[in-house]
């Protein structure tokens, strides 16, 4: 069945799996790490082709139904690995592992391989540091249907095991991309693209603003907001209304409220 | 200056600050901790009362700008306790303390004692566990102006240091209750408070509805969304319309898109 069967951790295979923690390794070797049945099974639904899966039977919730997945898998090109379970949960990083854990390509396009439609919908995170927030940015694009998320000046890759953890294996069917925001703004302008972006420093409302046509959204980090940069070069500023004690929305709940709104005006019924 | 000053972390008054990670502990005391001087001073200035204040010179980013604080809590009455640097260190929850802790009165408000104002927005959080979703749930609800959050069946309570911090201090400025599902219910019938539902299996949009009048909007666990119960008594449902691969939304994603659709309709300009 399997192609390969590991039992020591201390393995220089699963030494690897454990390197692909550090950014540099993903990097480097162009791979990242996708754990979890469901977040598999999402990624080759989108057509993701794992490298390698890295399974352990005794720690599946149900073994049995749970080899479509290995199937569909190895049919797309998988060397299939059995891991003995003390091992597999020393390499495995979420705590209550379920068995699966893939070596998978990293997505790593630049924002001029996203396929736009006629009217497309984006949505730009800048220097966005918390994986946390960027799984939970891209499970609400998945949910509105966003067209593409660029992160400009990225802190954190696509590829972080966190970011793929959260997202819930969102950031292999919702198209992605990442460069630097000079270069994403410059694209913006080329493709003709107004950039709607969000600032407590404006009169105007996220609900004053036209959402109907080609347009990007754009948030910045938690603490700092968007750089002056890419506010300098936004066709609009908008602001969500507060009117609280805290001056400052997870940025995640801040993109999803801008989302959902020009969801709203689209006319979109999901 | 300090009323006491303490070295060492296994001094009882020390070890009793971490117990009160317990929830048990926390319970019985009927106080909880809150650490950091924003936190702090949000806190202060929605009127809590801390028991005491256990603090670090060293630890803090500005000591001398943060001795209004200082002075703030121990006119609310607060006994004012310096702690070593080594010590602190160890009582703290939090990654890079700032040399801020105090002890403060659990939230522990019935519903019925919610002050309600003509046309009230609530928000009932019915089994949530994540206290970082119940952070950000009371973040979005200080930013919308929610009039109250009720936990309903609670699994995790008010006091976690965890909401505390995730809510960025916001849990002592939004007024916040918890009771059972029943007796939520119950309450919300009494008030004459309808009862808006999220849920997917529905065809009425979130933005279909009339939130207008008085309302209260419930979202349930990630994992299973509401109880049949909470269902079964809600006025209307609604679905938050979701066009991708992935079938929920983040529970606070889901709470914050609720109510600024409640908040646009409601003309708020914040």
């Amino acid at each position: 069945m399997a192609d390969l069967h590991l039992t020591s951790a201390t393995n220089p295979r699963l030494k690897g799996l454990v390197g692909l923690r550090k950014r540099r390794t993903r990097e480097s070797e162009g791979v990242t790490l996708l754990e979890g049945y469901e977040e598999l099974a999402l990624a080759l639904e989108a057509g993701v082709r794992p490298r390698s899966l890295y399974m352990c039977e005794e720690l599946m919730l149900n073994a049995s139904r749970q080899q479509d997945v290995v199937a569909t898998a190895r049919d797309a090109g998988a060397e299939i690995v059995t891991v003995a379970r003390a091992a597999f949960e020393k390499v495995a990083y979420r705590e209550g592992p379920d068995g699966f854990l893939a070596v998978v390509p990293s997505v790593q396009a630049h924002p001029r391989e996203l396929e736009l439609p006629e009217n497309p919908l984006l949505l730009v995170a800048e220097g966005v540091e918390k994986p946390g927030n960027l799984g939970a940015m891209l499970r609400t694009a998945d949910a509105v249907g966003v067209d593409g998320v660029i992160a400009a000046d990225p802190v954190t890759d696509w590829g972080n095991p966190n970011v793929v953890r959260g997202s819930k294996g969102t950031v292999f069917s919702v198209p992605v991309a990442a460069a630097s925001t000079a270069e994403t703004l410059g694209w913006l302008v080329e493709q003709n693209i107004p950039l709607v972006a969000a600032t407590p420093d404006t009169d105007v409302m996220h609900t004053d603003v036209d959402y109907r046509g080609p347009v990007a959204i754009a948030v910045g980090t938690e603490k700092y907001g968007l750089t002056d940069e890419a506010l300098a070069a936004a066709t609009t500023r908008v602001r969500i209304p507060m009117v609280g004690q805290v001056n400052s929305l997870n940025v995640a709940t801040s993109a999803a409220v801008l989302l959902y709104e020009a969801m709203r005006q689209r006319g979109v019924r999901g």
